[in-house]
């Protein structure tokens, strides 16, 4: 099953952040999305355009209504013409396997 | 009148950013917004919050309309309840009294 049909899954309250090796491979199926340190807190980025500023609120607004959907809620930065997403799990303070699921998801709201 | 009550007025090609005398003045009038210094550019910035993510997008959603009424679009950060608007104007590398408008209007659209 591809990751943008799988649906996050919950946790145990000890999970952990994904090892490096399971992010790694994770990330060559979600093109485009970048590996960032924030805080010493992984994170994945990805940056969205737009020719208008109509296609740029609806877009973070679809995306804003998949947070709902799966109850998991990325910080969602827009400006004219530019959404940038960032997903990352704060009870692992870092990136679990539902990072990378809505990763995809949001993609499919691109169209891409 | 009110600076929530005005409209942003447009600008010669040739304006600068509001002298600080007026910016200091002006902010008195838009509680809780700072001036901040972004890359030694003056920006409005204030965060708004909520107590759920359907307030924190609806919010979000009508700043992005206000952006579209005015033709003058902010920076908008949104993450699970909280809101951060940015206003500057780029065609003056600053602050211009459009900047101040909105974040007035910004206030009448969060209820403050």
């Amino acid at each position: 099953m591809q990751l943008y049909q799988r649906q996050c899954t919950n946790y145990a309250a000890d999970a952990v952040p994904l090892p490096d090796s399971e992010s790694d491979r994770l990330i060559l199926e979600v093109p485009g999305w970048q590996i960032e340190l924030q805080g010493g807190v992984k994170q994945l980025v990805k940056q969205f355009s737009f020719p208008d500023y109509v296609q740029t609120m609806s877009f973070a607004l679809s995306v804003g209504e998949l947070a709902e959907a799966e109850d998991h809620h990325p910080e969602i930065l827009m400006k004219w013409g530019k959404v940038r997403v960032t997903w990352w799990t704060h009870a692992v303070n870092g990136l679990h396997i539902n990072d990378f699921i809505c990763a995809a998801k949001t993609d499919q709201l691109a169209g891409q």
